[in-house]
């Protein structure tokens, strides 16, 4: 039984991770007969957003980890304590928390930073050949990693050209890809999928993330 | 294209919608070309729990409405401008949000009030034969709102005996149901399935509730 690690950052696309998108990547794990590990950082979201209003909500403060748990009934861990070594497979969900909890992409693009533990756990996963799935905007956090490396990764997300040309300038190569398939970089192991960066719903989403979990689960030695 | 309510009770099972269930749910509707309108009562949460420590945070208060939005990705009404004579069916995921912020279930048992907006709701589809559907905990809810009136609707939540036994003491009929499972009262267009009050991880909830979907759609008129 393959044990797969799903690193979360919160829990809404606004502030923490894409709902949807974790929930059909534990659905297609658990269908594959995957061991999940849910993961997320213990420190402070950037900002809690009002999902009606659409806006920063003041005075409000919430703990990625504490809020993660949420999509993983409490079966979650302190992304600190996932080593490489004890995973066969990553896989990063989107949502504005991989822009904003996981890396600073939201706010300074192609000249990120990303959260250490993150940066750690991919790089060493690249480094024990051992896949790595990124969907929506989280393959913009493995570009930033890989390319601060000279990796030059092939990752989607999906047609938008702005991201598309942040994450070639942080050094990866962009190939398009429709919402319900998926890209393989098979030097790398990494595999992406757009997801609701073109998403119109749940079914075309779900379907991409299928494809995803699958093929990260076929590259496992 | 039929038009199925969604209504939630904030985001995360100790305190609101069970997120695998409502996402599920949404996911059927979608792959079944429903349009889908999701809406929650616009009031404070019974509390709010850390998911973590599985123990209420202290001075910490969310609304409903604000909550559930995370999962329903900003669309979303307050349950009181659903009217029943718009939609086509209703569709209730559980997650403990549920039997504290729809009903009193969690703390009063049988002797349950529910929230006038979901009572509203509920009794005007039965009463124009709209199917509606009823996850996990929830079919507690639909129990007292039809025991109230009378009616002796047939419901599942699994193999639980003291929940079985407050639905009977409520009026209704408990019928044992598996998992992957859905139960059907046909007379009252009743239908309700385990989830998690029974299931072990997202693959069986998810088979569940795929049939619970497709039996509700059906019996739309």
């Amino acid at each position: 039984m393959p044990k797969v690690a799903v690193c979360l950052s919160g829990c809404g696309f606004l502030d923490g991770s894409e709902i949807h998108e974790a929930v059909f990547t534990l659905l297609a794990l658990d269908q594959a007969g995957a061991q999940i590990v849910c993961c997320a950082p213990n420190k402070p979201q950037m900002h809690v957003v009002d999902h009606i209003k659409q806006k920063p909500a003041a005075g409000e403060s919430r703990n990625v980890l504490t809020e993660s748990a949420r999509i993983a009934r409490c079966e979650i861990q302190p992304l600190a304590a996932v080593e490489a070594s004890d995973i066969d497979a990553l896989i990063l969900p989107g949502g504005f928390g991989a822009a904003k909890n996981l890396s600073t992409f939201a706010v300074d693009g192609a000249n990120c930073a990303v959260d250490p533990g993150v940066e750690r756990l991919v790089n060493d996963m690249l480094e024990m050949k051992k896949p790595v799935g990124a969907i929506c905007i989280a393959p913009a956090v493995i570009a930033r990693i890989v390319g601060k490396k000279g990796i030059r990764a092939s990752l989607t997300i999906g047609t938008d050209r702005d991201t598309a040309a942040a994450i070639q300038t942080m050094g990866a190569k962009h190939s398009e890809c429709a919402v319900t398939d998926m890209a393989v970089d098979q030097a790398h192991k990494i595999v992406s999928t757009p997801a609701y960066m073109l998403g119109q719903g749940p079914a075309e989403v779900h379907a991409g993330i299928k494809k995803l979990v699958d093929e990260v689960l076929r590259l496992i030695e």
